[in-house]
């Protein structure tokens, strides 16, 4: 209320221009309300953006968009903030497009199994809205009762059960998207899975909000299984569990999810919000969920506790009902915030490795948390071989933050040295750019760049991410537009 | 043998330079050589190549390619010329890069799922190496006796089973490419499913041979399913069968393949190789294929044989073993080509449309047959509302050949109006430029042509293909220069 009143009470010209575009109740300008604005959910770097504003449709999105392109403002779209690369902070003293009053459903088509949304609706609403009927929408990332789509399709996010489903990019059929010069195009056909010509569909989903500006989603949803079944297995080492992975995969079993957490982890969700009662004296522990036809159901659960046997698993058994079942899955979806149960800060990695790599990759891990004296713990989607490690530290200690980011860099080094990359579902963001020369050549990068160039030839729109900064005209040319306009 | 004397005898300097990076013997210059490269699978179009070579390895590829650039020689490359768009037709007499020569399987890696290919490997040699451990590689072209996995990048092939397992993009995990300057760049990782930055992959994989030539490419290959069980139901009334489609969906079944023919494909089909006795007077048939594990199976056949005789079906039968499997396979796999049988000549077409679109699209299909007097076939992937109408012709009639290509462009309108697009698997080559416009704006095509640029700016690698040709540049560029080389 306080904000509303103040906002036309100001002498900068864009302010009031932006204004004049949205309404001038939809403006942040602030300093002290743009404080939470600084940073997203790696919260390592921040920087104040020069605005904050709240469009409440497509052409309001244009608008602003054309507006500081004309002016040479440079701008960046941001969703529920809940991104753990950086993706959304205003590096550049960005204006910043929020897309959280674009939150609408604005049509489900259950005949062709999609539904349209806006970018600031938010993940998890969607199952919500349709699950009387018999649907839900498959990516579900542990943020997913918070963050939006619209973020979601930014940062091709991942979830527990895209070992089975896919990733964002498997269920997007059509984009709404505001290039960088603020014209609305069109992108992918709703209904359709194929279009012709280049897969721009594919490009703009998990380009980071450095190509255009999504604001209408076309997304496929999914029938809800017949059955689900959910198994958790304790083991005593971690090379055991780490087996049973491949071996279950290697049966010809996709499970939903494959997910396991080491030692340091379960210690972290059993001090947390939701504590399931694991043993505290345990190594790995895997949870696995098979879902589809009830009649194959029971059959690829007999396989699985087969294999858990195999692999000497202290403890295993299956959800009795879904109380049970919803009860593991809270522990395990908080598994990163209950870090701060037992470290005062910690790092989250998100590296993927071939899965047959898993336990050399661990051990290295391990290693590196040797070297640098820093807990880490281990909560992952293991089936698709998607590492979380999480680096614990304490950033009142000095230069332990910088420990932390040489560990998290060593960790994903260790990924891409196993023939795997340095993210799976977090993004590249501000955090991974200089890890990005792990996995590309120059001339790799450079053909990216080129591609960023044909929808961004100003930088303007979300400068300094997802590339290495060093080299390259492009970042060259953000930071002299950062340092002139400073 | 005589073509390899002649090789050395030309005056023709490219010629010479192209030879010395091949070798003689993997030249062809005579015009009697490249009559058979005048044109691929899409035979209403031809053009003279200038010359076809055959490298033998990447360092070959990008030699040639680096000669063609620097000498301002348009070129493309050629897998089995089985496309059925035009794309390998060279439209400005190009150098032809065959990669037929390049055919081996270079790696299979059981444990993470994937093998990495050269690009002339043949499409159903993988699943032939492969099959014995218990592995498949997904995509299955009905020409997959033949094409090439090079070819079905290029194109994004697709196949019977693509519906439950997906087209190529959804199983390419890494590609070695050469771009058209002549670089060789790797895109994608072998061993996992997520790269950061740009989705490079999805962008070259479908784009017709027009950035880049693919000379590696890693494949994710699957587990067998334990069991399959395939129907085929007849039906008198071709809406019935179109319902039948929509409900088996609609019951949370996905099958790995539903396919559907009406009355002229099954007249053509069983007067061709593999008759397998379905009675001439039924309006059309289904065959639908499931897999899985074994316990699931049964239960979904009930649900099937269950929707089929609500939608009052004729009859219906399961396989009884893999031999009556087969045979009926092999019966819609030869379809196209059936159709040979039936008919002078044919123009096969593909369109895409929402699955609950089948009755009014098949509806309209039916009207421009009979508007422009010509029989129309369907035989086509259901279950993916992707439509093959196949338009029958006589080419020595003069005018039918236009009146053909004209049917087939309504056909697509009425995919297009339905809210589907123009092509599911064949692409759009040189076949459908004009019919972009259906589901394009200027300003989504000009966002295309600008990638385009950025990976082929001179626009000597395929060109004329992909993009409708009037008001853009890129065209007006490559039409003088092949004026200029006339």
């Amino acid at each position: 209320m306080f904000r509303r009143k103040k906002a036309l009470k100001t002498e900068d010209t864009h302010i009031k221009q932006l204004a004049d575009i949205v309404g001038p109740k939809e403006v942040l300008f602030h300093k002290e309300d743009l404080i939470s604005y600084e940073s997203d959910g790696f919260t390592i770097h921040s920087h104040m953006p020069k605005a904050v504003v709240f469009p409440k449709n497509t052409e309001e999105v244009a608008a602003v968009v054309k507006y500081c392109a004309d002016h040479d403002l440079p701008f960046l779209a941001r969703g529920a903030g809940t991104g753990l690369s950086g993706g959304a902070i205003p590096l550049n003293g960005e204006v910043i497009i929020s897309l959280v009053k674009m939150k609408r459903l604005l049509h489900v088509d259950l005949e062709n199994r999609q539904a349209v949304v806006e970018p600031g609706y938010v993940n998890l609403k969607l199952t919500h809205s349709i699950s009387d009927k018999g649907y839900y929408y498959a990516p579900d990332p542990s943020s997913q009762y918070c963050c939006t789509i619209g973020g979601n399709v930014a940062e091709n996010a991942g979830g527990a059960h895209c070992l089975k489903y896919g990733v964002t990019t498997n269920h997007i059929l059509g984009l709404e998207v505001v290039t960088p010069a603020g014209d609305i195009i069109e992108i992918g056909r709703e209904g359709i899975a194929d279009v012709p010509g280049y897969d721009l569909l594919g490009l703009i989903t998990g380009s980071e909000g450095t190509l255009g500006i999504v604001t209408k989603i076309t997304v496929r949803i999914l029938k809800n299984p017949e059955e689900k079944q959910t198994v958790l297995a304790y083991f005593d080492r971690v090379e055991d569990g780490s087996r049973a992975v491949s071996d279950i995969v290697s049966r010809g079993i996709v499970p939903a999810a494959l997910e396991m957490m080491d030692k340091i982890a379960i210690e972290g969700v059993e001090a947390a919000a939701f504590p399931v009662g694991h043993p505290k004296d345990i190594e790995a522990l895997l949870l696995i969920e098979v879902d589809g036809i009830s009649a194959g159901i029971e059959e690829q659960i007999d396989d699985i506790l087969d294999v858990c046997k195999k692999r000497n698993v202290r403890s295993v058994k299956v959800a009795q009902d879904e109380k049970e079942r919803a009860k593991w899955w809270a522990n395990r979806k908080t598994g990163f915030g209950a870090m701060g149960a037992i470290s005062p800060d910690y790092l989250v990695q998100d590296g993927v490795i071939p899965r047959s790599t898993l336990p050399q990759v661990l051990q290295k891990i391990n290693e590196v948390s040797q070297e640098t004296g820093l807990r880490i713990a281990n909560i992952f989607h293991a089936g698709d071989g998607n590492l979380h490690p999480l680096i614990l530290f304490d950033a009142r200690v000095p230069g332990e933050t910088e420990k932390a980011l040489e560990a998290g860099s060593k960790c994903l080094q260790a990924c891409a040295d196993a023939g795997g990359s340095i993210t799976g579902e977090h993004g590249v963001g501000i955090e991974k750019r200089e890890e990005m020369r792990f996995v590309f050549t120059d001339q790799e990068i450079q053909a990216q760049t080129d591609v960023r160039e044909v929808f961004n030839p100003h930088y303007l729109l979300n400068a300094g991410k997802l590339f290495p900064s060093s080299g390259r005209c492009a970042e060259i040319k953000a930071e002299q537009k950062k340092a002139a306009s400073e």
